[in-house]
């Protein structure tokens, strides 16, 4: 399979108090259509991925509501798995388009969360989870804390080396203008932030954000005519697992991720060795650490101690990881990030990143998760 | 294009207090795979069409609940339109066979609404409006009696002859032992039941509901060798409109339907003079009088004479509209209306619909509507 990217957009991921929904998701497509050389009129449809505006927001609808934004009537969707909307937005546009229905589409990712207490956001991420859990007082800290304890018992593994992920995905932040924070931070100042859910501490966490991105997707032939330097999606794959963490054989890998990575590799022709750069679901420190190994980068075990040693950091590793930051340091506007991955990827992919540039990038990887990954997207681009 | 429905099924639709959302999926999609003959291994891919989920009952990420209902870990998607759900994961449902990703999906629409106060429920459908309607208080009744004023004003028509469409419809009703409603009404009782907002009375009204519909869907070689008797989608076509009515240039007509039906029966290359059978998307009597035009069964403002005439009609009529009972008395718990839509019509182009069997039914339509008329899903059915 081969799907082109024409172009991309994000707006500033943080606390944006003073911007609308509508407004957010009216930059990131007008961006991303002007940085695909297009007027709306070339989208044939929309494909908008949202968890929590029905919640929050009390508005639903949102394919038709983002259209009418766009300005275009057109056909459109709403697509929803928790954190991973935006991941399974993108593999429904990718097979509409393989389909042959329709050319040229645009794929949107949005959220606004900061306009809420802190227990209304808590209370809707946890739409995410099981049944149990949420009658169990769980919240999502909590339940990675679980998997963080696991894994540094299995593996015998420090609290400094869960670290080092998010003191990497900061430093790569300081690079990127769009991202929420871009403060670098260290190893210490992660140990002494507060203790959330032991062992994750503040500084282990990614942020509540608002944001938007998105990307205009056309068929192989368009994207070759009408773009220079496209960058083409060469696998989409989607795996689900069980909610609750209760269900699960183990605690130290989601088999959501391994599953849907080991069919991405097959679709696309490669091995996890080729990939040059990966933007990761790092919701928490020891979701980047497991995903290393999940995704074939590290040997079970070593997914934090290789980021320690520099594996995945700009300018120094062999697969650099996060070059945007990550949800950590770029933001986490739930269903924005699974969008943004891809829009950084591209650009990286084109040469395209400027301060944050991973030198001679050809192929890079997407990894998507809803929940405590109970749902799983993979995508691989090449340029 | 061609795709192959090998088994539906539906829930009963009603007011199921004692049965769970999990339970009423779960006796959808087990019934399904049953008239399909098929384990559930044999399930590539979950569409899970819903729109309350998320605000009256806090549960999200509906692909991954339901596919460990079902029992396998396939990849799973939760699509939203409002009431148009259904016909939204339908149509990509369709489109990712069609790309030849997944051989064998299942569709589920399901909704939970009666266990939630009437306040609840009135503010969690409102989440399908317009910003705009929502903060002048306007509820969907409120909004489809404005429509109505509009229409009887326009072509000079009486309240009888909408409350026919309630009659007709609950006439069917009562051949349907999954109906929410299996009793006969009369024109006077529709005219004598309680103003919701004028003209729209109660018994022009489809009811609150709860209630889960299935189906599974197989690409054209599947279904010729595994099924004796596959019904085929030969068009599925989605379009969009403003949210709210403020923007339309007509309250008469809903564009989105006139547009997406249109575009259905060329990809099927039929007229609507060749539908034997359709589902309707009736939420209030004025919808399917309208809904009659814009699929050109009947001539501008003869949508309601029509059905008076008994055109529309079991054992009268020559295009036989809402034989299930429609969403007035079948019940329409909001997006499993849309997949119901479609077992329906497949069982009567079977010749398996028992008592309301629509003789000789070789072509049928589902209408499929959310909001006002922002989104409509048309999918024509096929023997």
């Amino acid at each position: 399979m081969k799907v082109g990217i024409l172009g991309g957009a994000t707006t500033k991921f943080g606390e944006l108090w003073g911007i609308s929904p509508r407004t957010l998701a009216h930059d990131a497509l007008i961006n991303a259509l002007e940085a695909s050389q297009l007027q709306a009129e070339a989208i044939d449809a929309l494909f908008v991925g949202n968890m929590l505006g029905g919640i929050l927001g009390n508005q639903t609808n949102l394919g038709s509501f983002f259209a009418e934004e766009l300005g275009v009537f057109v056909p459109a969707f709403r697509l929803e798995g928790a954190c991973a909307s935006g991941g399974l937005a993108l593999h429904t546009a990718i097979n509409s388009i393989l389909a042959g229905r329709y050319d040229v589409v645009m794929v949107l990712g949005i959220e606004k969360m900061t306009d809420h207490s802190s227990d209304e956001v808590t209370n809707g991420l946890m739409a995410a989870g099981s049944d149990e859990e949420r009658n169990a007082g769980a919240t999502f800290p909590g339940l990675y804390a679980l998997i963080a304890q696991a894994y540094m018992q299995q593996y015998t593994i420090r609290e400094e080396s869960l670290a080092a992920v998010s003191v990497k995905n900061h430093f790569h932040g300081s690079l990127n203008p769009m991202a929420q924070f871009q403060t670098p931070i260290s190893i210490e100042s992660v140990m002494r932030s507060a203790k959330i859910a032991d062992p994750i501490k503040l500084l282990d966490s990614s942020p509540i954000s608002d944001g938007a991105a998105a990307i205009v997707l056309a068929n192989e032939a368009y994207a070759k005519k009408n773009h220079q330097k496209p960058v083409y999606i060469t696998a989409s794959e989607v795996a689900t697992d069980s909610l609750g963490l209760q269900d699960r054989e183990t605690l130290v890998s989601l088999s959501a991720v391994v599953r849907a990575s080991q069919k991405a590799y097959a679709t696309a022709g490669i091995t996890s060795k080729e990939i040059d750069v990966a933007e990761i679901h790092d919701c928490f420190s020891i979701a980047e650490a497991i995903a290393n190994e999940d995704l074939g980068f590290s040997e079970r075990g070593a997914g934090a101690t290789d980021t320690e040693s520099g594996k995945y950091t700009l300018f120094q590793g062999t697969t650099i990881t996060n070059p945007s930051g990550g949800l950590k340091a770029c933001g986490h506007p739930v269903v924005a990030t699974g969008i943004k991955q891809v829009v950084e990827i591209a650009k990286q992919l084109r040469g395209e990143a400027d301060k944050r540039q991973v030198a001679g990038a050809k192929i890079g990887l997407t990894h998507n998760v809803g929940g405590s990954g109970a749902v799983a997207a993979i995508h691989i681009l090449q340029i």
